[in-house]
């Protein structure tokens, strides 16, 4: 039977890191190409604790339907949290818990977007949200970025002379995949031009807890004066991503919108979940963790990036994190970047190659992104050797 | 600040049903409305052991990120079982796990629909699927039902006159909110029509299982010799709501769309809930917790139509589920329904009026839905004598 596919998803095809990922399922490939948090920053043994203490005290809590809004004492928690950090004013924010960042990102996107209208994002961006935006058939502009994130002269090209532009979609904290770090100045500068425009921003958090190095720089929700920022957080990165647990601070008006959305998509995110959430951030020490997993990405980070130094070519230049799980590697210009991924994925190292992260599959890209979250530090060693060994045949 | 809203959100309202239950947090009121399984039926001893025990021995494959089709071992373990109902035929199906059947529903829309094609569906129907099919701007096209299933005179009828009729969404067993369950001659000739007219049909089934009288009557996926049919299940009525856990099972090129609209808006669904599932599914005696839960809802459901007939006016009549959680009650003509269950509200029994359940907020309605699965059997007698005494002062 031939099937006639909407034209939302007929042309929507699976992350192309998934491919990449395939051959990272053979045990003798070192895989730098995942995006998975350590495993050994879980908070494993307390996760343990409170689901059984959960489950013992109060199981049909945790097992009946629960309302779309989310867990009324997460919401609560990361209230308080989120004021605390100026991600969150009471005045004129509410908070709805949803099932990982992704789907804030996603029903963000179909809360303000018809088909053909404008969302421009960093070029190049996260695989996973830049799909998403896709399979709502909108007009998906990217803007390329600097030193100090996105380009602001070219952003402002992009607003006017796109129609109908309505979200500005940024990661400001270690991007994904650049591992990038949004300067104060660039974000002040980059609300001005979303007031001056009246595009809304959509401001992408996964990473901002784990900053292991530099000062914190206040997010863009926190000089939102207007109403105009979308921010959106998740446990994935601090807790654990297999639970699927996220939150979106947004004007009380775009909640209200949003949790329609999620009520017609999932109901609400699982409840034990939510539960095992709110009992970690109050009844542990969550920033003695937090201080943990950023030792964690620390030493992972600064043990790639010395055996970057020791072993790369010169000429591959390569951003240094101040926190986030990635590296972004640039070849020379001109040099077959998929090439060299596809080498180091026969020389038994897997790397994603920067096409997986274009706004356009035809975007001319010579990068690639490194994660030095997930291998050992002895597969962090060895495959930067390899990589260094292939990159000095191939380019000194 | 004055948002605008995308045209596919801007007229979706949150379920008239919510409004209702506001009135059900009240201690003194009786909820007749809900929609939620028995707390008892919840398999909560079963959840603590599995729970305890994977957290204890793999609690990073519990945690970590997963890949989007979802838990291979429940996949495996449902495609058997589904098998063995004649709903899953491993040639040409494949089974992808969601987070809760309602995603599955909507993500077949999104599959399949562009903005102002056609979907067909009984009426009155599931109010949470008619705005997840509404979030995307179709045409939604209701079609009355007699005690058979849907009028399939009206239905081919609605086929002809709407352009690009895409889906037929049925809920063939134990219908929300009616209770009805579809005849297996009307199932056929159902898909004889699909076939006629090139339609898919997504046949909807959280109820099946909970079949509690009269005999099992097959799917209308076990009729699919085309490939035309997408069959939505649900732990939700036999293991538990909170867990957020469903399945898909239809043909692979659907699955594959359904994956890719998957992944871009909440990844996967949370993997200790799937692990949850298959454990419960493989290491204790399902069929006789299904036994064990069927004689609850018997039971209640038993004594709801003993104390209807009892204590209600002859004028109004009501449906005889042979399984489900509904009863769908119908007043006289021209009597005012809204009336009745405002009033009943104030004599704290609260209903959900048949209004919620329409396709259009305007199609007219004289019914009302009773749930029997979550009151008590105090609660039942109780709330029905009061339903009984206010229904003979308003009609006999």
């Amino acid at each position: 039977m031939e099937y006639s596919f909407s034209n939302k998803v007929a042309n929507l095809k699976a992350s192309a890191i998934r491919e990449i990922l395939k051959f990272t399922a053979f045990p003798d490939v070192i895989s730098f190409a995942a995006g998975n948090p350590a495993p050994e920053a879980f908070p494993a043994e307390e996760v343990k604790e409170i689901t059984a203490r959960v489950l013992a005290e109060n199981p049909v809590a945790a097992l009946q339907y629960s309302i779309t809004e989310g867990y009324t004492p997460l919401r609560d928690t990361l209230k308080k949290r989120l004021a605390s950090q100026s991600c969150y004013n009471s005045d004129i924010d509410d908070l709805i818990i949803t099932s990982g960042g992704q789907q804030g990102n996603e029903l963000s996107c179909k809360v303000f977007l018809n088909e053909g209208d404008t969302l421009i994002c960093e070029s190049p961006s996260f695989i996973g949200s830049i799909n998403s935006f896709k399979s709502y058939n909108v007009n998906l502009v990217g803007v390329e970025m600097d030193s100090e994130g996105i380009d602001l002269e070219k952003l402002e090209e992009a607003i006017k002379s796109n129609k109908n532009v309505k979200i500005i979609y940024l990661i400001p904290n270690f991007q994904n995949p650049t591992g990038k770090c949004m300067s104060f100045e660039r974000r002040k500068a980059v609300y001005e031009l979303a007031r001056k425009y009246d595009v809304m921003i959509l401001e992408d958090n996964p990473y901002g807890e784990i900053r292991f190095a530099g000062e914190h720089i206040p997010s863009i929700k926190s000089l939102d004066t207007d109403g105009r920022v979308i921010y959106v957080g998740s446990f994935s990165k601090i807790l654990a991503p297999g639970i699927r647990v996220g939150f979106v601070s947004a004007p009380k008006a775009v909640i209200q919108k949003i949790v329609v959305c999620k009520q017609v998509s999932d109901v609400h995110t699982n409840i034990l979940a939510q539960i095992i959430a709110d009992e970690f951030l109050n009844k542990y020490d969550i920033d003695s963790h937090l201080e943990r997993i950023r030792a964690i990405y620390r030493s992972k980070c600064g043990l790639m990036l010395s055996e970057i130094d020791k072993n790369f070519s010169k000429k591959i230049s390569v951003t240094r994190p101040q926190g986030g799980l990635f590296i972004w590697a640039t070849l020379p210009e001109g040099c077959d970047m998929m090439g060299f991924c596809k080498k180091a994925v026969e020389a038994k190292v897997a790397v994603v190659p920067g096409t997986a992260f274009t706004i356009h599959e035809t975007d001319p890209i010579s990068s690639f992104r490194l994660n030095f979250s997930t291998p050992t530090d002895e597969q962090l060693v060895k495959g930067c050797e390899i990589l260094g060994k292939m990159s000095k045949e191939m380019f000194d």
